[in-house]
This record gives structure tokens, C-alpha cells and sequence, in this order.
């Protein structure tokens, strides 16, 4: 079955790539060694730091987001070390299983994958932690497989409290560029970042930031590293700050989308995701008076701006949803992952979206359940229009 | 303003470029006189007589829509011929302007720009002229102006019962691979078409297909040509098919624009065509229930599958609309033009388009409706997805 | 057979494009009635008056330089007007044969196609036409053909030391960012280009400079026309400027193509070809010391910065050569057209190059005649590197 | 200054990019989940098979080729183990000391980094190893920063004779499809390579080739891993393959780049990167009949396909040299490193090039050294031109 018309990708990662990108991305390889590439990539990692909204450095890496998540354990800590991993999700649990498969003892709290992290629970576990052996806490910002954001600062404000002096590590790739964040003024340590969600870029780029804990713990940190290794980064050479041969083309991508984000400007760009998303979430509201769909995240403070997790009831089959847009009017949506699956569709909103793409993904969503013959309440797209024009 | 997200281009030309198209166009350059190119080009004429439905000639001119117009005129006529004009908006209307400007006398029909051609009207003028003076007719399909399509076989009966010599010449630009049409099956003699409608591609290459009695008149047709001579263009040299160097990168995008209408299929793609079309039509309709818009071809048989003319009454202003779609949600409408100015806006349908971006459109345009303050019935969108999903 | 690494496109047109210009026509299509097209397209037209040197107008079409030539004629003349065609080879002679075709009365002179244009043979003929008849002379600044260079200059002096009113019509295609050209201060009234050659860009669009005498005449010419009529495209509105549906991915190339040669600098781009071609020249003389080869223009200042001619004798076979650099090399050679098919190759030597691309493309030619057993002078590459470097 | 025409990127890495390889990289996103994702990433997985010429499996990282190196210790290793890393340049010498970061014990021997590596050394070392306390053998087969070839079947029959159990691990990066090499059939328990080099990639991913003696160790291998580790790629997720977010469009690169070189067949691509390299060869050995300039790597038949370091004794200036081959001529060369800065500069000729590209690289190189006024021997493109006819 041929389909017709752009792909809408509204996975939650990979997300629309401008074609300003997509053609800086296919652009010939320069000398790296060159004082233009040099400037090039320069350029790139110090406007970096106004994305993170961070003073400390940030490092770029040639892997996807997984390799950030490798890049900030080897750093920050030393085989042995605890660290607090407050999962909420398939994602925050894979981190925490890379954490103890790099030899770190990690003290992982659940919960139902419709809330976000229990701070009173962390707090408890922090407060019991008299002797500082918890080195850090893995705080995953929003979770991308369910949908839910996490209340960072007020993990912050929980170790400020007990003056723990614990690292607070932020896996910020489903919300940087997307949520408000503010590393230096929330007090994050360390946060780490991919190219393919609000840096609207193909995959292949991930970040890591460091404020001035967090860079002075590389220093003293064990865990044996070469290719994360950020303190070999930190020389003069281009061959350093990648290790290696440096990504150019993802680079020049890099390059035209902190560009367009300068243009766009950055709250403005998370001000369109929060509009975006409040629509998404009236459509799945209106469409779940039916009974038989609703949104992921219960608390609604905790909804994310970057995806909705649809939860549904039998007898709508959510791989049956994502087969239809995908191959009925080239929609792809995200599927429930781990335990989520045959139970959540995800709705992607992320990255170089407007209303008008919005709303068409919702109206593949809404023939798809017609479609499928599932009862559930009309009327999802008419609610985000409204909630788009500001009366609904 | 920044606008964010992919441009939907919904004006009725140009229209959204498949990626496959823009890459082709963006390759380098060949030898044209090598094999190579020989056979992609003769491939590509060769083909194109499948969507025109001819056994006829092809001809492909680096030139747009109007480049044809010249074409079929100074291929066909001779100056003094009288040749019958029926128009219905202003593309029509220019049409037969360019043959008075080329030295033909021209019959020009007009119609209230909101219903297609008067048959009846044709019929009489033809019948009036039984020494056969009237040397062709000059026939718009589908009128992009005014959305109305045009009864051509209608027009090919008049001609048959009355016995008129007449070569019928049908500008398919807005209707090729949009609206049913076989153009040997319905007694056209001549077909014309540009790039940047159903065949996807950029502007800039237009076409021209002759049936036996066309062909036959080019060899005594008098209006002086040399670049859209279709007589030296028969030649077998490259060279001779595009009258000098040929368009090489727009013929790779032409390549792979009949590779892709050939892999949906025609009967698909126009079927596609319809489907959208009805459902721009159903929301048109239920906004129009508020009393200030209404669809601008009366009659509901000469709706085009390429473009709807939104008419629209004070205190709605089309320009307005217009502007708030492109700067607030990167949606770009066609104008009313001519005298159709300030009353009407167009949303194009037509091309590499699917359910989620007409959708997506229509969702653009009720959001701009309701951020003019105008009055307009609730629930187009909705209405254009009860369409498609076969219950509206 | 399968060939590998970049083909280098060393016929005189279409040329090697630059990346940054196949990537600008790789762009999606954007309202053309908008501000930012109009403002773009706008910019286009001022920008290349610079590069033709003229304050006149100049005019863009969605054509390739056929249609120019068609431009220009119909534009400026009467059906029975008079013109000069001094032809000098195959394009120069096609154009005087367009001339015929649209009515006009050509006196053609020609010559050996080895040579330029014979100044004193056209002053003769104008100073005989003492009533004037001739109403325009069509020179051809460089014959693509022959790789033959005219002097412009030449002309304007004969026409103003007779009187004469004739226009002068230049055709400066293959001359145009390639030689030295100003169009107001040699007098010249109208010329006209394409966009393939010294601009760097796709086949498809061509241009007319014209100045005021040039201007006024289009008032009064009588040759029937509408697609190309300059008065119709002096309008406000973009739709006018280019007779219908601007070609919009080519203005993107333009725009990109203007800039790299405003970041060039005219004056060096020109130098750079006068190099290139002085190299070019310098491989052949020496290939030629085995007298088998020489380069087809007689005269060593009229060779041209565009392309050389190479004229072979047997048994040197220079479609075997061209099919060796083709299939063995990826590189494009221009073959003999007309009657110096069989006899001549051609190297073209224009557009986005370098001194590594020409030495590269001349090293395929060297390496060719080897493959191909003939005879022929050695070193011609290192000719042309002592060329470049100054010492040759 | 501007530099016109297409840069020839003559460094050993990055290379140049064949424009469909960097068109496939320039497509956008599809759902990584889907079918049609999976389809092709396991395509060209199996199909880099045949490039290694192994049965065993290969691996594809989001990562440059130093991640591959990381890979490939992590997977294979355990804290403590002893390897031998006959190091003979810039780039091995890293290698050695990754293995040292990471925890191994790391025994290297070392050369004059102008021949390979000492056979007899290494047999004697892995003789006194009784035993086996070497696990495995880090073996770079091109050292990229010397353009020496190693000969890693004679390593095998040293392993092969002692009855010596250690792995031998291949580094390709300089050498897949570019040298003869047959991982199977050369005993090769594992071999790592990058995309930037004979597969004609943008950079950013990496390969790790398993054979089952590598397979099994990794069952057993104690070094921490997560990001690197294959067991987990083993899966059958898609997810699973590229540890995380597969890179979309680097694999839409790699299937272009795999289908270019099925096209080609391998065997021929290694003959051709032998015949240019073989002319490179003998334009610097002209050169160098000046004194002053010889092949860095001093045994013929050590001389890699991909990459000549050419040495250079005052007063040339390499980085003089570099800096005007870039500047003027738009070619981009290697510089030497470490050591060999300031003494040696690299001509990369590897990856997607043919004869026209090498002869203006050469040109270029050539008239640099005319421009820098160095003494050097006279003819060292023509002598390349000889080369490559079979005449030299």
C-alpha cells in the first residue's frame, strides 16, 4: 500500500526534521582540522550552554542518547558508588540498569508509570543516607515512554534541605528545548541531551553539560572511560572535543538548528510546545469521554509537553491504532513500551510542529479509531481547535 | 514572526513537493547527449502518454503552464483563425487573450465565474458557423481561479453531433492526474499540462500531447514559431525534444514523479484527489451554515478535485484569512483574483497531499476564522473527517 | 560499467553546479504572491543587472536560452524587419535560422567556424543599407560551438561611425560572468543569457538585459508574442514578472548563484575562467605538437574563456575519445555539432571550477588519447600546470 | 578568500561523499518500529558482511570509529587481561592507550612509524607468553597517520604456529574496501571499521565484525559495558541493534553506500583504490627525485591503498603546503600527527574517487610546491598520468 503526502513522524524521537537541516546535513565534508570547522563546531558547543541554560561546559558526543546516559555515569562516578534512581518508566529503568551494569550500586524506586517521580519517597531515601554514599541522583525529566514530567527542582530542593551533597543528573532529551529548564538556577549538575527531539535533528548527537560539581567529580570519578572520557574533551583540537573524527555533517545540522531556535527563540519555541501539547490533550480528553482512551499521566501538572501517552482500554487494540496511521494516512505514533505495550499509543508533539501538523495528526488519530470501529467520545480534534483558539 | 513546522503550500499551485522530487531536482547534472539521459528523457515523454490516456505525441517544454497555452496556440492555428474561447475565471480569460495577442480571433464565452462552461451556448455558436471558420476550441478543465470543472465530453458530443471540425484543446494543468480524464477516449485533440499540479514537481516544465488530427495540423498550422515548434522537436537528437539544452534536473524530478504516480496508480491518485477534495468540501459547507462563506462553484458537479473557491461575504475579508493562515500557522491559501478579488480564497488540494494534511489545513483555516472574529458555522473540520471516515 | 567519484560535467553547458545552488532548488515551494518571494524574486532581477552590467531591465523566464533568443526577437521586431546574423558557428546559425522562422528577413554571414565574426564583411553590409532595413544585428558573444570569441566592442564601433541604428543583440550564454562584459559601456542594447553556464545553475532559466533603446523599441515591435513579452512582465505583480507560476525552485538557485559571485567578486570569477582557459590552451597546443590536434579557434584572442574547441584529425576519433572520458573517467566532454561533427571535441572550461578540476579533467583527456593508440604531443597536463603556475 | 569549484577532501577521513549517499542521509525520519525500518537496518547489517567477508556478525554503532575501538576492547576483554598492541603511528598508539584507560594490561611494541609492524617481535613476544596471558592482539591494518600497511595474515600464521589462543582484533578502519582483506579466511577473530573511509559515509558510525571466537568471549569478557555491549544488540528488537534510538538517516546512507559498492563489486573498488594509489605513488616519487620529499612509508610493499604520507625535509613546510592546496585549490590534505607534525603531510585516496579526482589532487599538490618555491623534482603529475595509462 503506497501512501500519499508528507510523513508525519509523531513518535516521540525521531521527530520532522526542518528541511533546513535536513539539506545542512547533507552537505560535503570539510577538512575538520580547518579554522572553519574549528569555528563551526566551536560555535555550536557554546550555544549549547544557552539551550541548557547552563555556565558550566558541554560536551558533545558522536552516539545517540543512550551514549550521553554512559557518558554522565563514567564521569560522575566510581565503581562502587551509589546512586538514586528514581525511575517512572522503560527509559529511567533501562538507565538504571546501565548504572549497575557499569558497576554501580543503584537504589531504584518504582512507580505505577502514570506518575512521576515520589519525592517524598526520595527524600526519605536521602535522609537515611547519613554517610553521603549516594553520589548522585539519575533524574529523568520527562519520561518519554509514558508521557510524564518529572518536578526536578524539587528534587533539588530536597537535597538542599538535607544538604546532601549527592549530584542531581538530568536526562533532559524529551524536554530540552521543549520544557521550561534552567540548569544553572535549578541546580542541576550535570544534564544530558539528543539531537533528535527539541534540537529537531536526525539521531546520531548527544550532549552532556556539566556544571562545576559535576566537572570537578570527572576528576576524581573511576570509572574506566576513554571514548566518554570529558576530560580528554576538554583540550584545544577539534580531533579532541569528539574523540576523534568528528561528526561533521551532524555538526552542520547541529549548526542550522541552534539557528533556528535563536530565531525562533527558545521560550517562544516552548511556549509552541505547551500550546501544542494542550491541544493533544484536549482531543484525547474529548475522545476519553467514550471511556475508553485516556491520558497516561493522571496528575495533570505532571503532563508533558512533549508526548501524550494514550491509555486504552480492550476492546481498542493501540498496535491496531498505530498500523492504521501509519499505513492509512502515514502518521506514525509511538507504541507502549515494556508493560505500557498493547496497553498506551503515544502521541509524539515534539520538535518542528505547528498547528496545522497538529491538528492533522490528531484527525489521523480520530478516523483511525473511527476506523477501527472502537466507541469513544467525539469530537477530539473540535476540542483542540478550541483549546487552540483559546475557547476551548 | 518565525513560523515553525512544515510550510503546507495549499495554494493550487505550486504545490507540496514530494522529498523524493526535491532530491531528484538536485542532482548534478549529465552529459545530455549520452545514453543515459536519452533514455530517461524518452522514458519520461513515453510515459506521460499513460497520464494523459493518449497514443498521441508528447511534447515537454522548459516553460510553465502559460509556456503551453503558446504552444497548442502557435502549433495549431494559423493567424485569422477564429477560434472559440469558453471562459469560466481568469486563467481561461488570459488564455484567450494570449490568442488575440498571437493573431487569432477569438470567441470568447464568459460565464459568472462560479459555474463551468454553457454547453448549450457552445452549441449554438458551432452550429452558427457551418462553414467552419471556428478552427478549435479552447477548453480549461478544471478553471484554478474559480475551482469549477468543465464538461469536456460534453463539449466533444457537441462537436460530434454537429459534425464540426473544430480540434477541441483541453487545458488539463489543474485536472492531470487529479480528475478522471482520457483524453483519447473523449475526443481531445490536444492536451496541455504543467509540472507543479499533479505531477508534483517544481514549476518550470510544462507539456503538451496531440492526438492524429493536432499532429496533422501542426504541419500547416501558420502562426510563426520556432521555440515550441513540435515539428523540430520530433526530431531523434535530445537536443531536438527540448529545443536546446534540456532541463536535466527537472526531468530527474519528472522521473520520479511517474515513478511515484505509477506506484500509487492513476485511478488511486485521482480517487485520492476526490476523496480530499469532498472532504474540504463538507467543511466549507458546515462553516458556511453561519451564512458568510459558501463554495464558490454553484453547481455541485462542476466541484474540482484540485481547488475550492471559498467565497466569502463582508465582514470576513479573504486577505485577511489569508494572512493569518501563512503567518500564524504556515499554511499558504490561493487569493481570489481578478475580479474575484477580495471575495473569494482558495484552498488548494491537489498533489502530494493525504487525510492528515487536509485536515491539518482545514484545521488551519477554521483556527484563522475564528481568530478574525468572523461569524461562520461551527464544525468544518469536523465535519471534512465525518467525510472521510464515510459517515458525514 | 560503473564509474566512481564526482563526474565532472566539462561540456560547455549544462556545467557542474555547486552544491549550495542544487541544494537552493532542493527547496520546498512557498507562496509566490507572498511578501518573501516577491522580495526574492525582486532581489534576483536588480542583483543581475550588476553581472550584465547594464541600468536597464532585465527580464527572467522559465525557458532555457532557446527561449531567450525567441525573447529577444519577438520583443524587438517587426514581421519583415531586416536583421544581420554574422553566424559563426552552430548556435549563432540556429539562432539566424529562429529569426526565419518568426518571420524576419536574416542576412547571415558566416565564416570558417574557426574564426570571429568578419567586422569588415558587416560594415560593408551595413554601410550599404542606407535606408536603413537592417533593424538589428545578432552577435553572438562566444559561439558555444566553436569556442570562438566575438568582439562586440568591434560592432558597436562600425555601427556608430556609420550611424547606423541597427540595435546590437548580444547573446552573451556562454560569455556572461565568463568574459569580460558591459553591456552599457560597449553599447550593447540587448543581450540575453541562460542560467547553466557562468551562473552556475540547472538548465531552465534564461534572461533578457535590455537597454533604453531597447526598451523603446519593444513598444513598437510588431512580431506577435505573449509568453516572452517584455511589456506584459514589467507589471507590479510577481505573477507578471514571470508570465505565470514563477519557477520558484530556480529563483531559490539564482538567488544562491548571485550571492557566490557577489562573495567571488565579478571581476575574479572572469579571471579565474581566463586562467582555467589559458591552462585548457596550453594542454592542447602541447598535445598538439604531434599534429594531430589543435585547438579549433585560429585566432589566439579569439579564444574563449568558455570552452575550446579541440580539432582532431585522424585517425583520432573524437567521439572515441569522448566515450573514453565518459565511461573510463566520469568525465563529460562537449562533441562537434553541425559540421564539425567528427572533427572536434570540446572541453568546456566554465562555471563553478577549479584549478584541481581542470588539471583533473584534463589528466582524463590525456589518459584517453593514450587509451585511445593515437598520436599525439606529450605533456599537455604539465603544460597546463606550468601555465597555472606562471611559469609556462 | 573564496575558493570556487567543488572541494576535493584528499584527507584520510573524512572522504568524499558520493551526492546519492548524501542525499539518502538528507531523507527524513520514519518510525524506527516500523517494518520498513527494520527491513533495511537489517539489510545492511547483513550485508557489511560481505564486505568483512565473515560469517560471523556485525555490529553498527551511533559512534565514530574510536567508539568502535572501545567496542571491540569492552566486548572482548576483562580487567587486567594482557594485550599486545604493535603500534606503529599516531592512530594505534591511541588504541594501546584506550586499552590502558580502560584497565588492560597493554604491551607495546612500537616502530619508526615508516614500516609496519615488527613480525618477528610480536612472535617472539607471544612465544615467551606460555601462559597466555595475552588475550588478544590489537592490530590496526592501515595506519592512517603513516600510510602503512601491516600484514595481519603473517600474524595469524605467528598465532597459528605457537598454537596461541589470543584474539586477533583487526582494526579496518583505513582499510575496508579499500584493501584486500577476508576476515574468514585470514583467521580474523575481530574486525572494527568506520563509516567515513571506503564506505563513503558522512561520519558517525561505526562496525565491529565478530567472528565465533569473539562471539563466545564476549559471553565471558568482564570489562563494564552497556552502550557498546553486543549481547544486548543480539536481540530482536530494532531498538536493541543500535542500542537505543537507531540513527535513521546514517543508515539510509549506508544502504546508498553498500548498494554503490554492490554496483562497483568490491573486488573492483579495492583495484581501483590500487591504481590510484599506485599513481600517487609515483607522482611523489618524482617529486622526491629533488630530495627533499619521499614516501613516508619506507617498504613498497607495506604502501596502504587509502592513504601516502609524504615526508618532507626542510625548507618545505608541510602545513605551508596544506595551507595553500586548501586556500587556492580548494583540496584539503592530511596533516601529520604527533611525531610526524611538521614533517610529513598525507594525501588521503580513499573512498569515492576516480583518476580525473587524483590527477587534480596531484596538480594541485604540485602547484603548491611551485607556489611555495621549494625544491622538488619536476613531473610528478605527468609521472601519475604514466602510471595510470600502464605506461609508467
Amino acid at each position: 500500500m503506497v501512501t500519499r503526502g508528507r510523513l508525519f513522524i509523531q513518535t516521540p524521537g525521531p521527530t520532522n526534521i526542518p528541511e533546513r537541516v535536513l539539506q545542512a546535513v547533507a552537505r560535503s565534508g570539510i577538512d575538520f582540522a580547518s579554522p572553519r570547522f574549528r569555528e563551526l563546531a566551536a560555535g555550536c558547543l557554546h550555544d549549547l550552554k544557552s539551550i541548557f541554560k547552563t555556565e558550566g561546559e558541554v560536551f558533545a558526543f558522536a552516539a545517540n542518547g543512550h551514549g550521553a546516559w554512559e557518558a554522565a555515569l563514567q564521569n560522575l562516578f566510581t565503581p562502587g558508588d551509589a546512586v538514586l534512581a528514581p525511575t517512572t518508566g522503560r527509559f529511567s529503568a533501562v538507565w538504571a540498569e546501565m548504572g549497575r551494569k557499569l558497576g554501580l550500586e543503584v537504589i531504584e524506586t518504582r512507580t505505577d508509570w502514570r506518575s512521576g517521580i515520589d519525592i517524598d519517597l526520595a527524600a526519605e531515601i536521602l535522609g537515611r543516607d547519613r554517610d553521603h554514599r549516594i553520589k548522585g541522583i539519575l533524574a529523568v525529566h520527562t519520561e518519554t515512554a509514558t508521557g510524564v514530567r518529572n518536578d526536578l527542582p524539587a528534587l533539588r530542593a530536597v537535597l538542599d534541605q538535607l544538604d546532601h551533597p549527592a549530584l542531581l543528573v538530568a536526562d533532559t532529551i524529551a524536554s530540552l528545548a521543549i520544557e521550561e529548564f534552567a540548569m544553572d538556577d535549578w541546580g542541576i549538575d550535570a544534564a544530558l541531551a539528543a539531537s533528535q527531539k527539541g534540537l529537531m535533528m536526525p539521531v546520531g548527537m548527544s550532549f552532556l553539560a556539566l556544571g562545576p560539581r559535576a566537572l570537578e567529580r570527572t576528576r576524581s570519578a573511576q570509572l574506566p572511560r576513554a571514548y566518554w572520557d570529558v576530560q580528554f574533551r576538554l583540550g584545544d583540537e577539534v580531533y579532541r572535543w569528539f574523540y576523534g573524527t568528528p561528526p561533521e555533517q551532524l555538526v552542520f545540522g547541529l549548526r542550522e538548528a541552534l539557528d533556528m531556535i535563536a530565531e525562533e527563540g527558545l521560550d517562544q519555541a516552548i511556549s509552541r510546545h505547551r500550546r501544542l501539547a494542550d491541544a493533544v490533550r484536549a482531543a484525547v480528553t474529548a475522545w476519553g469521554r467514550g471511556g475508553a482512551l485516556e491520558i497516561n499521566a493522571i496528575n495533570p501538572h505532571e503532563r508533558a509537553n512533549a508526548v501524550t501517552g494514550v491509555r486504552v482500554s480492550e476492546p481498542i487494540d493501540p498496535e491496531a491504532i498505530r498500523s492504521i496511521t501509519r499505513a492509512e494516512f502515514n502518521v506514525a505514533l509511538g507504541g507502549g513500551l515494556a508493560e505500557l505495550t498493547g496497553k498506551v499509543f503515544r502521541i509524539g508533539h515534539l520538535g518542528d510542529l505547528n498547528e496545522a501538523m497538529i491538528i492533522g495528526t490528531l484527525g489521523a488519530v480520530e478516523l483511525s479509531l473511527k476506523r477501527s470501529g472502537a466507541a469513544f467520545g467525539e469530537g477530539g480534534v473540535a476540542a483542540a481547535i478550541d483549546r487552540l483558539a483559546g475557547t476551548g
